[in-house]
């Protein structure tokens, strides 16, 4: 069996026994605090209900206005600010549910808008991330030469500065969003959390509260600058430690390909394993990475590599392997 | 100014202005209708408020008690259909938020769990995204072959595929979610959109109603299997469209730091543009894709090619570019 298919289907395996442990977790956690507040809830209701003798029909009526008015108290939601907190956490996919569009333009704007948003908002990300890897690569390497040592950056020390950045973020976060919104630190951090992961439950939900979209217009300032430098940060480590993964699949179909070429050029028999030369090495050492960890070393250090190769090349290297790159031509 | 940085500030304007018009379209489209639900809630409220003669503490219990009690509809939600349910929805990040953890220690897991959940679910979709697309390929060449047509799949047969199964799962699905769920078929349309774009606002949650979780296995596995079928098939169309730009900047440096190398050598000027055998060239065209598309050709097709990339390279190819390849030795 192709490795491809064997990596895709240990992948499925894996995720889905871990879906059935999480699920199994989340259940031992949580059922009997479930329990409880269905209890407390439901006694509470009853005692309303016969305390004002409400009907049934009001109590639903009631219900509904209830839910429906819980949005107002953050203010307007659809005045600019609140349309521009929205349209980040639809671009995001954050899509915290806080507000969502009520008419059927709404809705279907959200869709188009959401379409292109998305992929746009996720390259904007990915770029600025691999930018801020490459400048802390350039700035690592300075601070290494300065202090007279090789200056030479892996990705394990872009991935350090990136977890640093992050948690700096979500920490550090938490305080402002703690004393703005008067939750816990704990809930501050849980709520940072969810939100630069995207997942974005809206159990917690910034600028809900006395009307903070109409009148902290510091505070909606300081949530968007750190929704969205939050998430460069988080794009800058996938960009660093998943990126990689994404294309290990093509990287294999890429060197099964050129296995086939060479077996049909009689260089190698299909099955043999194939060179660095040929791109079939899967990119899974420390420092080699489909992000820009291929700028990280200086060039002179590069160029020593190159000239290495070379003359093995001119030396040993069989000549129809000339120019062969790994990337297919088109 | 480098390629690479006047691309990524390009990205920043240009999405900073989606924003800032998708805010003001959403302004124009929802606040109207904000402003008249703001004053029909408050005129309910106030009505039931002074027909029960309701003291406004009573009225904030009974608030919270409400808005407490709306995901109990569901059954209960942290019971094992429900916690694998939620589960998903973290690694995901599609964070519904119908159902969050309420105790500490289910929130300190559910960060743990997305930490490690998130990378490794966004790996498999693009796995089997990538798996689908060459089974696609494969399938496509076959039936051209069979038709007599030249059995060559650009990346672009490959996004109608995608298209195709990504508008009949969304337009199908709704059918079924309509029908469960008795929403209109739009808001079904709207409801399958944003959950499989992971925005998933939770204002449509399936399996929120009659106690569903419980009552209702079959539709229950539908729905998990829709979720994650479907985030193949989203995956599937990121891989061709979206995974390619991911890199770009990366490409950039890659090319930069050749020309650095090749100037060193006195063989360019740096500034110099470098040619398709560097990987210089940015993946924007048709058929080229970071993603699996070098393997949407046949071996033999690919095989004329190389064999013409050899002659160039033995009769005019200059002998030092043997074996550099576009990607960097570590």
């Amino acid at each position: 069996m192709k490795r491809q298919n064997i990596r895709t289907l240990s992948l499925i395996v894996c995720t889905l026994t871990y879906l059935l442990v999480g699920a199994a977790v989340f259940d031992a956690l949580e059922t009997e605090n479930e329990i409880l507040q269905r209890k407390l809830v439901a006694r509470v209701r009853e005692k309303l209900k016969t305390k004002y003798r409400m009907s049934n029909a009001d109590y639903e009526i009631l219900e509904a206005t209830i839910v429906k008015s819980v949005p107002h108290k953050a203010g307007y939601q659809w005045k600019f600010s609140g349309a521009f907190y929205f349209a980040t956490t639809v671009i995001t996919t954050i899509g915290y549910g806080h507000s969502t569009p009520m008419t059927d333009a709404g809705k279907i704007f959200c869709m188009l808008y959401a379409l292109a948003g998305i992929p746009l908002g996720l390259i904007m990300f990915q770029s600025i991330g691999e930018r801020m890897n490459t400048f802390a690569a350039k700035l690592l390497r300075f601070v290494r030469r300065a202090a007279g040592k090789e200056p030479v950056v892996t990705s394990s020390d872009l991935i350090v500065v990136c977890t640093g950045w992050g948690g700096l973020l979500i920490f550090g976060g938490a305080f402002a969003f703690s004393s703005y919104e008067n939750w816990s630190y704990f809930d501050a951090v849980y709520y940072c959390f969810v939100t630069l992961t995207t997942i974005g439950f809206g159990d917690f939900v910034a600028l809900q509260k006395r009307s903070s979209l109409q009148t902290q217009p510091e505070y909606v300032v300081f949530s968007l600058v750190f929704i969205l430098f939050g998430l460069t940060v988080i794009s800058a480590a996938m960009n660093l430690l998943v990126l990689r993964f994404l294309t290990m699949n093509t990287e294999d179909e890429r060197r099964d390909e050129q296995e086939a070429i060479l077996a049909a050029q009689g260089l190698v028999r299909v099955g043999d394993p194939v060179g660095d030369d040929f791109g079939g090495r899967l990119p899974l050492s420390d420092n080699v990475s489909l992000a820009s960890c291929s700028c990280y070393q200086l060039p002179d250090e590069k160029l020593r590599q190159r000239h290495r190769k070379n003359t093995e090349q001119t030396h040993g290297g069989p000549p129809t392997f000339a120019g062969m790159t790994t990337r297919p031509k088109y």
